[in-house]
């Protein structure tokens, strides 16, 4: 564990900040969201979620995605994309020119009925059409698969069980999943269980990690998972975010302390820290607060 | 890395907050003092480290160390300790009791120039007396090495630097040295290979690792330091505290998290977490503020 040979020699951080830690915050305006992603596309990020196609009665704070995705500057060589939760939603991202879009269910039953309404098989089922769509038109499909170590309702997430939903996402025709610690009570041992057991079906290059920083213990997760050949990552410039569906979840893990972490180890994000601790402080001051990075505290306001 | 077997089956967590932490934060009540020590006592901690003999000139916050241990209510098992920076804090230190000493220097020359005005040399020289008087009364001596990674005046620390300071204050007589990231801007790989340095001349089972969570990175690096068979860690409740000399330094580790890790990776530390979370909440609202801890924070007041 001491070795640098067994590290990634870069990774890819896939920026969560304007849809999964926006959704997660006070309705800002669709003007300080153009702002923010237009800002994240001058860091050197290549992915950017910047909205979601879904219900605005249960996603308030996503409403004006269509309008986030038509007012940004787009710049060649990010992939700008969208989340969405069936073919209505796939029409509406493909409309927006959304360059990839997500769809998402749960290694947990109990979440994925009390999120989605539906089981797990029934969710995975729903998304046949939309991933043959977006196929069809050449869109590629990301999954994100949560309660991937813990679920709220039901505790620990057998890792067998996380490993059948991948494979079976993987089946579908996803280029990538994408594991979500939704409440953020993992720790490294529990996660490199649950990646073991993944492993076995889904190669380490199509897994990304998703950590929430609820307990303090996401950095030590992604190191672990760094380890074991995940060199995607998926982080919200500032910790923004949580899950209203989540008791006690917090933001995600913020871009910051990933990008710190991954200098530090000599691994390449071609991601600029200096400009992301900047963008952060102007987002959290749009929220009426400071960051929760650690990182952009101690670097403090430009 | 993935592997538990490497990990240690127990640790000791060595608590900092009443002297680490408070001397970094404003003044507060004896009777404040007091009381976070006997709560503290309370927990399962082995070892918490009640106050400082230096001169109230330099540390105000510390001028009542005599005071709060003529009050506290001693448990058996549990160590008591001080930090003394000379024959006369040692003295003061053993008529309050101390049933331990701790010493300190830094790995870096600048550092330590700026934080006791002489070399690391001189301040090894001085340490002389005060470790032969304590091993005369049969008082155990720890201690403290700062910037074993970076300074915050020199930059990186070279980790033959660390091992030579290190192995000159075990020679001292010193039974354990705490190695610390000053400035927290360590990651887990430049922590691995300053151990690595280090432990060709100091046993694993007499060093302890002592980081600060100011670019958010310590727990990695505690992931880091457990799979090399580091079993002492320190750590302050609430993450209070900081350094006065150090720019843009946080506190330490807050306790929570780390006895949160050692839970998840099921390494025994004998500390009750729930307890240590409530007198958490206490000692932040004797502050006038919440607690950095995320875990204290995801928990909630009590």
């Amino acid at each position: 564990m001491s070795n640098s040979t067994s590290l990634p020699q870069s990774v890819t951080i896939k920026e969560m900040g304007p849809r999964d830690g926006l959704q997660n915050e006070v309705q800002i305006s669709t003007e300080d969201k153009v702002l923010l992603v237009d800002q994240l596309s001058q860091t050197g990020l290549s992915y950017i979620e910047v909205g979601s196609f879904v219900s605005p009665k249960w996603v308030p704070q996503m409403a004006d995605s269509k309008q986030v995705f038509e007012r940004i500057q787009r710049q060649s060589g990010i992939c700008y994309s969208a989340l969405t939760p069936n073919l209505q939603g796939l029409e509406a991202a493909i409309e927006a020119k959304a360059n990839e879009v997500a769809i998402f269910t749960s290694a947990s039953e109990t979440f994925c009925q009390r999120n989605i309404n539906c089981s797990i098989e029934e969710s995975i089922k729903r998304f046949v059409p939309v991933v043959d769509k977006a196929k069809q038109l050449g869109i590629p499909v990301r999954a994100y698969l949560s309660c991937i170590v813990d679920c709220p309702y039901d505790g620990s997430t057998d890792p067998q069980q996380v490993r059948s939903v991948a494979k079976q996402l993987q089946d579908l025709g996803c280029y990538e999943i994408s594991l979500g610690d939704t409440i953020g009570a993992g720790t490294p041992l529990r996660v490199a269980r649950m990646l073991e057991a993944v492993m076995k079906d889904v190669d380490s290059g199509k897994l990304a990690v998703h950590f929430h920083d609820t307990y303090g213990q996401a950095l030590a997760n992604i190191y672990q998972a760094l380890h074991m050949g995940i060199a995607t990552i998926d982080s919200s410039i500032g910790g923004l975010g949580g899950c209203p569906y989540a008791k006690g979840a917090s933001g995600n893990v913020a871009t910051e302390e990933v990008l710190y972490l991954c200098k530090g180890l000599g691994i390449e994000t071609g991601v600029d820290l200096k400009k992301v601790i900047e963008i952060s402080w102007i987002i959290n001051q749009v929220l009426g607060r400071k960051p929760t990075s650690k990182v952009a505290l101690a670097y403090g306001q430009k």
